[in-house]
């Protein structure tokens, strides 16, 4: 089953909230900006955007029943707080349910709520697509919407570091993956 | 080779920086009163405060030398921040050089400086103590300080949250033990 984007966009709009939906294309259009400012595949840039959150609507019995589905373990943050996952779930619907089989694609859809040691640049590109969407409104995101069309990795490491602060002021539990790339950023910056 | 307390202080002034060994005699203090409020045994918490940093002051081609001796492995964090396995490698000093062969004793000296997700009593007690004791003097000290003698656990989130964020801010590398410490502290109180 292949879809075409215009059939992608219309399943997915039956399936998520109005306000994710339009932030969903919000992340598309961002995307495949960024795509073009870093020399990568807009089509495919536009297409990780727009299903990122695809998984993201389903009730929480659902939800559970696609993990087990789909073999998604959880771990010692993901095992209470499931929904982190609907990122690996997105990745599995987006190649059953919407036809995609991209790698890369998946891969940055199945890594866009954690982040990911070790991302391509189309993970990246959807991760700070995710950031920074025109619809994302909070304290910080314009200093991350300008780093981001200057060096991706950079704004990377603020998103991350500004998404970490955020969880342990609110007291909740840190995702190993994510301060995982953040390690990454700062030890590959050394390197270079 | 088993020294008395007093012999153990004398090697440990001739190794430490005077500061440094000013620090390990008030971690030793506040470790005994913590461990008379919690209930654990005093002389063990004060040697384990007395020795925390006893290999914190070994300059770097030694230090490298002794993690080679003992089999103490680096990670992705301490292969470019050896100085973070000074608890590991002080525990083993304090195991062959001071004779202290308490498992508990020794667990808290490995692990006081990253924090570990699966730390018994005198270990919390060292990593706060470390944190708290009366030499220390920057912002917030004063409000773990005063959680550290009612609930031991929400004195640990307390300064592991700030510890995270202040390496988060000062650009810095985090390790996954202190990420794992903080999260089984969160996981534990949601299931009392």
């Amino acid at each position: 089953m292949i879809l075409t984007k215009t059939e992608m966009q219309k399943k997915l709009e039956s399936v998520l909230t109005t306000k994710r939906y339009n932030h969903s294309i919000g992340v598309m259009k961002t995307s495949e900006e960024l795509a073009m400012k870093y020399g990568e595949d807009s089509v495919k840039a536009g297409i990780a955007g727009l299903l990122h959150d695809c998984a993201r609507d389903i009730k929480a019995d659902e939800f559970l029943q696609l993990c087990k589905k789909y073999n998604i373990e959880f771990d010692e943050v993901t095992k209470t707080q499931p929904q982190l996952l609907h990122g690996p779930v997105g990745a599995k619907l987006a190649m059953y349910e919407y036809g995609v089989t991209d790698e890369a694609v998946l891969e940055a859809i199945y890594y866009h709520t954690t982040g990911y040691p070790y991302m391509g640049m189309l993970s990246k590109i959807v991760y700070i697509a995710d950031y920074i969407e025109p619809g994302r409104c909070f304290p910080g995101v314009e200093e991350v919407r300008k780093l981001a069309f200057r060096n991706i990795d950079d704004a990377m490491l603020m998103a991350l570091d500004r998404t970490l602060k955020h969880v342990i002021t609110k007291g909740g539990l840190v995702h190993m993956d994510t301060v995982r790339a953040r390690n990454i950023i700062i030890l590959n910056k050394k390197t270079i």
